[in-house]
């Protein structure tokens, strides 16, 4: 068996998959990597709020056994991933980021952790969430600066991935708590379409809104991460149907390069400059396979209308911390709530039915576009770890249940990373994936074989 | 080719079926015979909205030519069925019971619709609706007496089927705008498991509440309609999954007769004195097939939680009404939108959520017996047309979800007949059709066969 190389930990995931499964690693190994990174990070990046380093160890023990049997292992068989904590576990506690929770033991895992146990994948900890997945920021810091804000929700997850603490993990979208993340730590975000991914045993905070999305160091990493987790789920009514095709090598709709729309939302104006200059230069660069269009009217009221939903739901489903104890909760938290308790019912419906006709608009986009091309967040991470900045970019996509992805293909003038973010049409995950794999080429990433 | 029977049009509609496609009576008699029927009684029960003689007349001659021409005939061939007037109707006006939509005419069919002519079914016209399905009255009065009302909101389809206008009929419930004109004007009403049948182009009142259901002279009558009119389709999600099994000769789960709950709904010692005397004394006749049982505490809330849910989304769905002149509507359409527009979304969504326990409460009552035995309303139809009468004993289960139906098996001392109400399993609509079939046999009303 071979020394395994310093970044172990850092390649792209089906990369280390072959050598997992080809022996050139031990699963010990790579865990061990990880857990180096994570000793030396962690005071730092401050990513994880449950990792136990001997139950960790124990795990990739027995992933080794298990190959050396020559049994036939699972896709994502001794890979490490982190779970965001509002992700229920049995064998770890789930906070979800909130003291009303703090010790709090789940007595079962979500599906999807079922999921990735079957899968053979090595959970590996619990990932650092802001209070009940919402605005209250945890303690985790930019892995490329901790001066800045990781973005959030899902601020552990995504720092992690950043910092070549694990190679995948899981977090949970509701405004932009994927993609933002993902961007503002520079790897790749990937929120599937809404209702691909179940979220039984997941944190509720907005059951029209909340999708379930992935960070990897790759898109393809992230594809073979959303294939495992994919599929209904009798419990989430949301997954109904077939279980999906997979992301990871679907058959190409089509040989030609992918046609790319790009747009600037509204608040585009309002946006950071030097992101403005990076995106309209990276567009260019890209000259033929990309058209500038704007985005239909009823773009402009969509950030007011999600805000009524998540708003709304989250008043519902959150009713039992307000009553526990609202004054234990962050001043963003109970905000929320308190706006959302008093949203009329016939305000709520129009929000759901509007959004039928915000996606409705959409249609002639995607008779000419593969996908929409258009910022991740407003410029990189903001200094400071009291806001996780702005979702301004991400909310829209969330409400239309489009599939989203980030790039990390720019990167400021101070330094940090950009994203570019695409959007594909709802259900249309494969389509985008393929999208990204083109993009990710193009710019000059491409992945190590 | 026999001359029909004089109460041809009052047969059981398998009976007719058959008699139909072995040339017995043909499609033009039936229909002769119907509309015979309408002109004598018209005047009278008003169950009409539209009906085109000679269009009616012109359908017929062309199922008979189909039949003589020996080609297959669909399940409904040459059967004539009415249509409450909510049902969307490209060459019939459809003016949902309301002033401010005189004279509409939809451009497309329901998906029902289609179904129904699909099968082969003479779509007889529109029957009367109270407005917007709701509460205000309609022309319609109750074919026993006058004097009384029919009930609603299905009110026409009721009383023409009742009247031997003609064998089969559609109607929807909300509350209890099926069973109770059923139960009222003395047929058999079959309200299917919310969601067996699509809505597509019909009145939205409440859409986690709308339910299609169907009138015919007989149990097996009214399941012959329903297998025509259920299963998926992609514009109405309360439909979902397989084409559901045939409630028609259904496999029997068991051998056995089936086994009742008789429960006393809450309300039910404010119920007509004569009603609870009959059916407690229908019940202590059945004997060992009977148990009394207790429905569980939380349905002291239903009424109440039901009255959210239909409020907070008739405001939603008929705000274009409003919008438009709500001084056209009838004073009880008006009050309820007033009042649910004011209701709060954390109410709604509390109300949503509970329904789930009501729903999960009885899982121990489904596990000991068939179907639940209670009231289809609290007496015979009242005196008067100024009120639709009580929708006590069936909004609990239109908010549950569940089958139900009413057998026009007992009378009242004035001689107005009074249903018994049946309620099954959400999804066990076969299992009750099968109670109904061995309750109608029971209770000494065999179908001519």
């Amino acid at each position: 068996m071979n020394e395994p190389a310093k970044s172990t930990n850092q390649l792209d995931a089906l990369d280390l998959r072959s050598k997992l499964a080809a022996g050139e690693i031990a699963a010990l190994q790579l865990v061990e990597a990880c857990l180096a990174r994570i000793a030396a990070r962690e005071p730092t990046v401050q990513a994880w709020t449950s990792l136990d380093f001997e139950a960790v160890r124990a795990e990739a023990r027995e992933k080794d056994r298990v190959r050396d049997e020559g049994k036939p292992l699972g896709p994502l068989h001794g890979l490490p991933v982190g779970l965001k904590d509002v992700i229920d576990t049995v064998d770890m506690p789930t906070e979800n980021g909130c003291p009303l929770d703090a010790e709090r033991k789940p007595d079962r895992d979500a599906v999807m952790v079922q999921r990735l146990k079957d899968a053979g994948a090595i959970v590996m900890g619990k990932t650092v969430t802001t209070e009940l997945a919402f605005m209250y920021p945890g303690k985790t810091r930019n892995p490329h600066n901790p001066a800045h804000t990781p973005g959030g929700s899902s601020s552990g997850s995504a720092a992690a991935v950043a910092d070549g603490m694990i190679p995948l993990a899981v977090g949970t979208q509701t405004g932009g708590s994927v993609i933002r993340p993902a961007a503002f730590c520079g790897v790749t975000g990937l929120k599937p379409s809404f209702g691909r991914i179940p979220r039984s045993g997941v944190l509720m905070q907005s059951h029209t809104l909340d999708t379930i999305g992935v960070f990897a160091s790759t898109p393809r990493g992230a594809a073979l991460l959303v294939d495992v987790l994919s599929g209904p789920d009798d419990g989430d009514p949301a997954t109904q149907g077939e279980k999906p095709l997979r992301l990871l090598n679907a058959p190409m709709a089509k040989n030609d390069p992918p046609r790319f729309a790009f747009t600037k939302p509204p608040g585009w104006a309002k946006a950071d400059a030097g992101m403005r200059t990076s995106l309209e230069g990276f567009c260019k660069s890209l000259g033929a396979r990309v058209t500038a269009i704007d985005l239909p009217d009823l773009f402009e009221e969509a950030a007011a209308q999600r805000l009524v939903i998540n708003l709304t739901e989250m008043a519902h489903h959150f009713d039992r911390y307000w009553t526990a104890d609202k004054d234990k909760l962050g001043p963003q938290t109970r905000d929320a709530i308190n706006q959302g308790q008093q949203i009329l019912a016939s305000a709520y419906l129009h929000a759901l039915e509007w959004r039928k006709k915000l996606n409705a608009s959409l249609t002639p986009v995607w008779a000419e576009y593969d996908a929409i091309l258009c910022p991740a967040a407003p410029g990189p991470a903001p200094t400071g770890l009291h806001s996780t900045g702005s979702s301004l970019f991400n909310g829209l996509w969330t409400l239309c249940g489009t599939p989203a992805m980030t790039l990390p293909v720019m990167t400021a003038e101070n330094g940090l990373p950009m994203g570019v973010q695409i959007v594909g049409a709802v259900g249309e995950d494969c389509a985008l994936v393929q999208a990204a794999e083109w993009l990710w080429n193009w710019a000059g990433k491409p992945t190590l074989g």
